[in-house]
């Protein structure tokens, strides 16, 4: 099923997403889903789902995964607020348990922190949660001192009162300096004898013989009112979208030989994009001048987020930010960090978001600050998000052309970059796709194809070198794209170096470079292929004295070249 | 080097571990690190990392990723007052920036949730971050509000007023109600002109020229006690470890052919441990029944965690739980939700803790509640965890014996339970080992070997037998462990069935069972791996609907085997 976009209208997140019957029945309400459509819900040819997705035009983000709609709408808002400067409103309506997640409490800090007095939480305070009542039961006022504290406008209402409700709504929209929470308290199943307020109902339909007097009861207290409700649409004040793809105004600056870390390349690219197209967004969490978004900021200050150490909520609000193609955005952080925003990058994929994703500090290479800052595990973390385009540019020529791909590709991208200056090795001129390698040494008589990417591309390269000395002619491939992976060149050099391949990764064995390569060429008989990757937990130390340590340098390339032959 | 561990002693977390310098220089005053030590900080051949880790015998928990240190501290605090019922007391030092980690405030629940008043955490408000001043600058009145709010003791001093501290913390040992937050005011650089609470010095040296004058200064300023300071030691009245294997009381009691999901059999398996031995000690968040945690809780109420809907939180905890062998955790939520958590997971093998991390409803296999539910990307993310043992058991049986294992194993390790009954298929007499397959099926003339796990391995029985009755014999490898991997029993079935593999799982394509496979066949010429698994984002539907959708079910195998044929 197509989703149905409904452009300018922003759809609030039902953070609470095992709600989703409700948010659908409020469809068929509002006119849009058909009643009879309901009677198919969670059947596997109908687009009302367990949980919300945008399969359905009026959901944006999808949820299930459990404190992630606020920080989705705070992105909403935010765009909504600073970049659109439209009237335009956003709503999030949480549930009690899910309070329990700090993302809640990072939307919370970055909500009061920007001021976003365009949204509006509505916490829907039931008490109870799956297995049993949420920590702080029906104790509305802690949960509004929470929010004070957290620097917003908090009220309490009866949950089950609609006019106290519409009140509070009106009042949150008279609020101008502070978002506003609505603290609801409610009972879950409210008016079902036996059921109201009662564990072990979550998620457990009403048996078929009580569905009759249920429903007769509930029909005879809500009468609804007397004609169909129809509110007031918002105003479309926010600019069309304009879908151009948006290319670099000027190739890239750099010479062959230049000596450019490719997250300082990034930071470049980053703000040449920025200068292309007004829809190009930044966010970080902290860290802008590790990962040289800063170089973004400088130029374009309106159009970055500062996040602060809060990942999480930094992807969750790039996700707002992207949604209805409002902006482009570009999220950095180490990328040992956006581990700590995985549950939010594998909804991403759910929500069909193209979000842009960038990790710096990747691998054992970034050297003395020592394993908690390398990244060693992103690549298989972003291999397994299924729309997730891999980027992995070992030069600062790539790396700008990485970043102009990933601004028009759809799904989330991963831009892996590394801390180490490295030599430029492309052409300003050198054109770039996705899914296609290039194969930067090659000879008649190559004895080993060798993949390398990031810094171990330079020490494949350095490997070549060394072994041409020696009369000894290695292929070394520059994969470009990690995932999609140009299976194609790999095995035509395969086959023409003997099906002999090795890879050598600045990242974990386990679903990184060697993984990918293994499984494009793992119908093809007769290619071998030797993984060189770290192996356990590295440590501090230099650079290049941790790619010796932990085998991934020219020397253990070298080395692995020759143990080919010996074999 | 080994961790020279000192029992019964906790050691605080330093939640801000970039600021380990400073705690080496604290264990040189107290007399453990030697002084010269000090000068060869970061460098390659010794233990004082860039942040610390349990290669000291002072850290129990590595940090440096931020806002992870207060939940490994509530883990401590949760053991010492509920579990070791013993007087030692838990100190975190936490930096202001890291408090935009939603997890510290997670943690903040958790710790007054349990009125943990064994626990003090130092909050240090020095309001620079990395990049720029954290969100609340210097507002120590707005920290100490939310800290309030979350059901804190706080109280705001100068941080660099150490009689006041002093007194802060005597005084929190005298509150007996509740955690307490000591609120300190600091001032990054204090004393040194030019540096003090300015922008820009986030992990810089002090430039050499400046050196001498500054020192000067620091030490003219601080003249230290008259002599050197020997804090009171804390009484060891915590019981010590018994480090006896924990073994079943009796074998498993089901029968071949008895229906039983596996995250069932988790639930009995984990409650029997728990007959075996005080030290199992089981962690959910609010899912426990749905992960069968709740048949361990019914049993050991005492010795159950409830962690809410906070998984990084549960996860820290556990860690925390772990340390210095008191407990042997078992944590569980859907494995979906453990994505939440990856970036302490990462932390965890490099603290080289040996939590135990379960994970149910893994796959499409679970129905209709949709993608967001469906964990099908956990293996490629445990399986990029260097320390991390990977069970992934297909029955009761063998459910029980992977529970057995794992609390006797040392590192991370992750079992993967499946939502639907599934036959036993092992004799409650069979032994199971880490990194040992099963051959279920052989005969003399297989065509092809077939692995699969949990849900896909009754599928690949279902398949083998359907072929039978067409004449055509396939091979099944049950393999138990996806990490460590029996390489061996592959690579000699695989040779046996003319090189052909299929493997098939109710996960992602990339970094799953299949690509365990290829690599542990990938120096091996002549074998050919086709993988059936998940490749696009799922949906909701029936479970036999959605494994046949998404060509993981016996028909898929049945085609893929018929196509292996046909080439």
């Amino acid at each position: 099923v197509e989703p149905l976009w409904l452009p300018y209208v922003v759809h609030p997140p039902l953070s609470q997403g095992h709600a989703a019957p409700v948010l659908y029945a409020a469809w068929v309400e509002a006119g849009y889903v058909k009643e009879e459509d309901l009677l198919n819900l969670r059947k596997i040819d109908c687009p009302l789902e367990g949980h919300p997705t945008p399969k359905l035009a009026f959901v944006d983000v999808a949820t299930g995964s459990l404190g992630q709609g606020l920080g989705a709408a705070c992105g909403m808002a935010y765009t909504g607020k600073y970049f659109d400067k439209s009237s335009y409103r956003v709503y999030c309506l949480l549930g009690d348990g899910e309070c329990s997640e700090g993302s809640v409490w990072e939307a919370m800090a970055f909500a009061s922190h920007y001021s976003l007095n365009n949204l509006v939480a509505i916490l829907d305070v039931n008490r109870l949660g799956q297995s049993e009542a949420a920590p702080l039961k029906h104790n509305v006022h802690a949960y509004q001192e929470r929010c004070k504290a957290f620097g917003w406008n908090a009220c309490v209402v009866d949950g089950h009162d609609v006019e106290a409700l519409c009140r509070a709504l009106w009042d949150a929209e008279q609020f101008k300096e502070k978002p506003t929470v609505i603290v609801a308290k409610t009972f879950k199943g409210r008016g079902l004898e036996g059921i109201e307020d009662k564990d072990g109902w979550h998620g457990k339909p009403i048996p078929k013989d009580r569905v009759g007097e249920l429903l007769d009861k509930l029909q005879s207290k809500n009468q609804g009112p007397e004609k169909p409700f129809h509110p007031k649409l918002p105003s479309e004040d926010a600019a069309p979208v304009d879908h151009t793809p948006i290319l670099l105004l000027t190739p890239p600056e750099y010479k062959i030989g230049d000596k450019i870390s490719t997250r300082k390349a990034y930071g470049v690219a980053l703000k040449r994009m920025g200068d292309a197209s007004q829809r190009i967004v930044a966010l970080d969490g902290d860290t802008k001048n590790s990962t040289f978004s800063d170089i973004f900021k400088k130029a374009h200050p309106d159009r970055y987020i500062e996040c602060f150490i809060a990942e999480q909520n930094m992807v969750s609000v790039a996700i707002g930010c992207a949604t209805r193609d409002r902006t482009i955005p570009f999220a950095s952080t180490f990328a040992a960090f956006l581990s700590r925003a995985y549950d939010h990058i594998r909804m991403a994929a759910i929500s069909q978001s193209n979000v842009n994703l960038v990790g710096s500090h990747c691998g054992v290479s970034i050297g003395e600050d020592g394993p908690s800052q390398m990244a060693l595990e992103d690549l298989a973390m972003f291999r397994a998000i299924p729309t997730c385009t891999v980027f992995y540019p070992s030069d600062g020529v790539s790396t700008e052309r990485a970043v102009e791909l990933a601004a028009n590709t759809k799904g989330v991208c991963f831009i892996r970059t590394s801390r180490p200056d490295t030599a430029v090795i492309y052409d300003s001129g050198e054109k770039f796709e996705i899914g296609k390698a290039k194969v930067l040494r090659q000879s008649d008589n190559d004895q080993v194809t060798v993949i390398g990417a990031g810094v171990t591309l330079h020490e494949a390269l350095t490997a070549c070198d060394q072994l041409a000395k020696e009369g000894v002619n290695i292929r070394v491939i520059d994969p470009f794209t990690i995932k999609p992976l140009d299976a194609a060149t790999i095995v035509v050099c395969a086959r023409a170096t003997g099906g002999r391949v090795i890879t050598v990764e600045d990242h974990y064995k386990e679903g990184g470079l060697g993984e990918a390569v293994l499984a494009a060429v793992g119908e093809e008989p007769g290619i071998v292929v030797h993984q060189l990757a770290v192996s356990q937990v590295p440590r501090s130390g230099k650079p290049q004295e941790l790619l010796d340590m932990f085998g991934i340098s020219a020397k253990s390339i070298v080395a692995a070249v020759r143990r080919t032959f010996a074999n």
